[in-house]
């Protein structure tokens, strides 16, 4: 069974909003075992919908639609799917309940135009809405699917997990898609595939090794479709883990955020940040995991320089005689936000983000990163590249990393 | 003439990654006047990239692609592409002397999976990649046209920039797309389009009006394509200035941050965050942009109590009678970091961002929010949403929202 999965919308055809649905679509329904084929995003366009259509039912069973059903004149998907469909909008009492209960509850005003969704394609199955206000419409033909959903992240996901997911399991059976991840640091990704080009040359039949580099790591996915390959994914994960060696840095499919905060968890510490160029990314990547206040304290985002004086003390000399970016300052910033902070570990940072600032000797794209565990300091000097978004998250990812593999 | 943007990788369709290549490929694309009609991700599979560029040349003249021509046995496209445009590879000396020149920058050794990038379709056009190591292909072929460039970010936006853009600018002549963009808070997306209807129904031919709701905002796109509708639009985005009145925030597509940045640099204004529930977002958000150094001086990311008390000098006895989420504690937090980090203006948050720790009086996604300008505080109760990341997000825009107001 394959599943296309088609966003709809031409804010994204502008780039105006990042597709960021589709990617977790397609996570959950990988991790459900469902095969998808194809991503399509086409605009606020009947004619463009319809072709996309077409061309979907003829790769793939299932197509999942987001996109293009808010109330407004310039959503057009559900007239759309009614000529599709040959069929005509007919007014559903139960939406309309629907709507109420969810508006009730932030204490919103029922307009025409939101009763206006509660007009709903005659023969399809139509599944409330939990979260929004457009029903979710589910349509078969000829042993095919189409399901529009809205665009709205929170309500795509709320149906997906509590109703589609569950009724694309009763509909088909899937065979199980195996995935074994590597994160693996400190070395390129031309130079990591010399190393393994033995590995992939023997891999039996059905097995796959992928690479995903990313702001200076490589994700490695070695994979295969079917529970028959089970015994030979657990062997050829074993030999694989075995040549990389020191440059595992975890066996999971984990973000590093939560890499670092399982491993403060089971050891039971607390972590701060100190940060200069990273404006404060790094503690809202730690942030981002439910429950990081039971090991995250805090933070001082220093990016001046009489912050990191003031706050941090950091003695005037030091910066002035080293530079903001250097070893002595972060290795000071480290150590006095753990103290002040009253935390086990912490990670420093400061380095040039760009695209201003730098200087023949620093140039931008230079950053020191420096983590404190059990007293100690550990600092190291990064080259991150160009461009000021790359530098940030790269930055972020090698402090993350080099206190996780410190914690090690 | 119409393009189609075709990014291609395994990764994409099993949701290890967000596809952000696209957007950003989109929006220079529109503001550079040309029109994406279709995005459309494919896996490394060879039949079924074949068979995205048959539909792809259906429906667009120009195809840009993106990915799989990394140097290892996963990356498909480039072996692809000479089956599909009936070629083969031949060794292009001049694109291993690019590489020679990237590596020796980054102090990186030449192995044969890099040299192997030598390799190039016979009787397309290759571009060097000044950011990595694989070329950029392109083909012609009928008066269609497809570029094949790297999926790493950086090497994409550095080739489009550099070259695709005024290579495409150079073979058609394009009509403008024209945009006025209105971001507009303070009312939901079906009450703004009741209070808008008039105004749609009026609507001048070839003009039209979307809506793109985000995280408590709205953002309003009035467009056209083609010269001939400049004084319209003129006219048009006068008459809707005047109906949306308070509701309007700012009459451009700047992010929040960036209507930040400019209202502090107009007014040789500076700013610090003192930050819960938010953990750091809103530090982070500002701090994306460029030369942000000249107005964010830094922040207290206080996520324990402990560290309101100590770093933040909220009294334990507020913090003890009110809670952490209330209007006292955000008031004092908002005040105490433009006194601690010497700025003219602050915003302090403190919020339940969930998914536990919400009560019955205070529900997950209660979040106070506290600006300080002039001396004054001015602090705002609301209530986000139900999801971790919505209620960030939404903390975030809401914060940094009220201060852009309050600086008007």
């Amino acid at each position: 069974m394959k599943i296309e999965i088609i966003t709809i919308g031409d804010e994204l055809l502008i780039g105006q909003i990042v597709d960021t649905n589709s990617a977790w679509m397609a996570r959950e329904l990988a991790a459900h075992g469902f095969e998808v084929v194809a991503i399509t995003s086409v605009g606020d366009n009947a004619q463009m919908i319809e072709r996309a259509l077409d061309i979907a039912f003829g790769r793939a069973d299932v197509l999942l639609l987001t996109g293009g059903v808010g109330p407004t004149k310039d959503d057009i998907t559900k007239n759309t799917l009614c000529r599709y469909f040959h069929t005509r909008l007919v007014f559903d009492e139960s939406v309309l309940d629907t709507i109420r209960t969810v508006f009730s509850q932030k204490n919103l005003e029922i307009n025409e135009l939101t009763r206006s969704q509660a007009f709903v394609p005659e023969g399809c199955t139509v599944i409330p809405n939990k979260a929004g206000t457009a029903p979710i419409l589910w349509f078969e033909r000829n042993n095919q699917i189409l399901v529009s959903m809205p665009g709205v992240p929170v309500e795509m996901k709320t149906a997906m997990t509590d109703e589609i997911i569950p009724r694309l399991q009763q509909h088909f059976h899937t065979e199980p898609y195996l995935k074994r991840s590597f994160l693996v640091s400190d070395i390129s990704e031309s130079a990591l595939a010399v190393k393994l080009s033995d590995f992939e040359k023997e891999l039996p039949e059905g097995l796959s090794l992928a690479y995903l580099p990313s702001f200076g790591m490589v994700r490695l996915r070695l994979w295969a479709r079917g529970t028959k390959h089970e015994e030979e994914m657990d062997a050829q994960a074993e030999k694989l883990i075995g040549i990389l060696g020191d440059l595992l840095v975890s066996e999971s499919d984990a973000s590093l955020e939560e890499l670092l905060g399982n491993a403060l968890r089971q050891k039971h510490l607390t972590v701060s940040t100190a940060e200069s160029c990273t404006g404060g990314y790094i503690a809202h990547r730690i942030t981002t995991i439910p429950g990081a206040s039971d090991y995250f304290n805090g933070s001082i985002i220093a990016y001046s320089n009489e912050v990191k004086r003031a706050l941090l003390h950091v003695p005037a000399d030091v910066l002035e005689k080293h530079g903001a970016v250097s070893r002595p300052v972060v290795e000071q910033m480290a150590a006095n936000v753990a103290s002040l902070l009253k935390t086990d570990c912490s990670i420093a940072v400061s380095g040039i983000a760009g695209p201003s600032g730098g200087s023949d000797e620093k140039p931008v794209g230079t950053v020191w990163v420096c983590t404190f565990y059990h007293g100690k300091t550990h600092a190291r000097l990064y080259h991150t590249g160009m461009l000021r978004e790359e530098n940030i998250s790269r930055a972020a990812n090698m402090a993350m990393l080099q206190l996780v593999r410190m914690l090690k």
